[in-house]
């Protein structure tokens, strides 16, 4: 054990969205003291709208953490996570109007996102990787300058392009983060959207340069799919790269994948979105220093298309219990 | 004590709004086994709003009643009570899309209601009177019917009228409410506003049937302030009237008053609103069956209207501990 004062590991997981709800949910079963480290970029949905309307910090990506690591009753959990589908609310998650109603009271988002870990009685803690106002841009290779997150998924980025993602205004790093990473035995980064979550986390200030000082076994998730005008013909090879465009060189010293092929009807119907599984030939780690591991982390369980999604496929995910126990046989190896 | 196994004081607190609050706030420093029984014809302003796009019960008395008997953090119980005042939300207190979420989630409002009670840590229960989706409606003198309370407000009623006040449909007492003020040792209504808060618990059929076999000590305490076009030239006999006109003959043994003159600056205030001292002749008592209480239940805390408010005077309060204090007098005489 790396840790100090302490009997059990100490994890950071870093992310947002359901690649990281799926980490979080699935390891706190192995590890009581988790802290999850969450982007701030997020700037659309009902997370844009209260960023506009009321001047917050985006609640979306921190909720979900939450909900993650609560250990209250599933009334409240559900209730955090309770979508409007009608009305004046529309489109917005409860839990983010709790969040934001919660850091105008308190005028601080970190009691809010505390407080509301409390109602929710979370194991572990949650903190935003900043407490800046920021905004994801990228100034693309042909010099298109493209402000907000949310106008990212249709700005069509192709692999091999030179693009260039950075915060405005440059944010610093929470010194909450700063000091979980510093002591964390175990760092997660991912799965997750790769330019709208991860990059995002890696270029805020001070986060590069702490886990490279972090004693911690470094580990980067890597997503089972692509996604078309993001990631498209990525490999895990690939996708390691960018988080190390943006994180530093040898950032990390394990990298998880999937290398299980989910059944073709699945494949089928994500093909017919543009999106394909992640390829990971042994020979794109030839040379690198991580230790790439793959292994069957699908889950078992499809979720089915529901009407009115946006994207009319069946899902496939990460089995959460077969990534906590590959990321502890990793730690304890 | 009238109570059976239990040695504290079982009480029942009838009503709704801020004379409610008053009550429950103080009271519960002296009985913490206290029944708030909620009013559920409220239909205006977030309460209505949410009624009408979302099919929801009335949330607005309710989450007041909660947060008086909240033993939880000052933060959540401001949280609560926080109303958004621009952007998508406006208008809205928070509690009331807390508590409208739940029921859409739990399926049920008085499910709704537990499970906020359990985060809010309330002592004792709240209870709306009954779960059936009314509306106040009204039968004036002239014919004329007025349906939805937030209608009432300006239909200028007169003293001495003949209107008939009834619910639409027809609603039952919840079995909850039933059984406390059948358990109870004393039972409070009001102070509250005596058309749209009180007179529609008493509407609700059971509720005077219950009351009539209720063994509790039963007080009224009647309001500090006429209201124009509501209750204006009512004396506290009359308001004393007209709640048994509904909830039945001789239904209190105590009727609780204010006798205690405001300072002038104060009454004159009020005066420029068409609101006046409700006054309390010893000649209105003579014939009545219940003892008349009057003493000085003015707070000496003037609160001053802000920038915004819709009626521009500062504002009168009854002293809840004041209040608190002479019922529990009143109980153990």
């Amino acid at each position: 054990m790396r840790g100090k004062n302490h009997n059990g590991i100490k994890a950071v997981v870093m992310g947002g969205g359901t690649g990281t709800f799926m980490v979080l949910s699935s390891l706190k079963h192995f590890v009581s003291d988790i802290t999850a480290i969450v982007t701030m970029a997020d700037d659309g949905g009902s997370t844009g709208v209260l960023r506009d309307e009321y001047g917050v910090l985006p609640p979306g990506d921190i909720r979900q953490s939450l909900v993650a690591l609560s250990s209250s009753s599933e009334v409240m959990r559900e209730l955090f996570n309770y979508r409007y589908s009608t009305g004046v609310f529309s489109g917005h998650a409860f839990g983010n109007l709790f969040l934001s109603a919660l850091e105008k009271i308190t005028g601080s988002f970190p009691k809010a996102v505390q407080t509301a870990g409390e109602i929710l009685q979370i194991t572990g803690n949650v903190v935003p990787v900043t407490t800046d106002d920021i905004r994801l841009s990228v100034r693309k290779e042909n010099g298109e300058v493209v402000k907000g997150q949310k106008y990212m998924i249709s700005s069509g980025f192709k692999k091999g392009e030179n693009n260039t993602f950075y915060l405005e205004p440059a944010a610093k790093i929470n010194p909450a983060a700063e000091k979980a990473i510093l002591e964390a035995d175990m760092i997660i980064l991912g799965p997750g959207n790769l330019h709208s979550s991860l990059v995002p986390i890696l270029l805020v200030a001070g986060v590069s340069e702490a886990l490279k000082r972090a004693r911690a076994k470094k580990i980067y998730i890597c997503n089972m799919m692509t996604q078309p005008g993001q990631t498209e013909l990525y490999t895990v090879a690939d996708f390691v790269d960018e988080v190390e465009k943006y994180g530093g060189k040898d950032l990390f010293d394990f990298v998880v994948f999937n290398n299980k092929k989910p059944p073709q009807e699945f494949v089928e119907a994500y093909a017919r979105q543009g999106e394909q599984l992640v390829s990971s030939d042994k020979k794109d780690f030839e040379g690198k220093k991580y230790v790439p591991v793959g292994e069957n982390l699908v889950s078992s369980k499809v979720i089915q298309p529901k009407a009115g999604d946006k994207i009319p496929r069946p899902l496939i995910r990460h089995d959460g219990n077969r990534v906590a126990r590959l990321l502890m046989k990793i730690y304890f190896s």
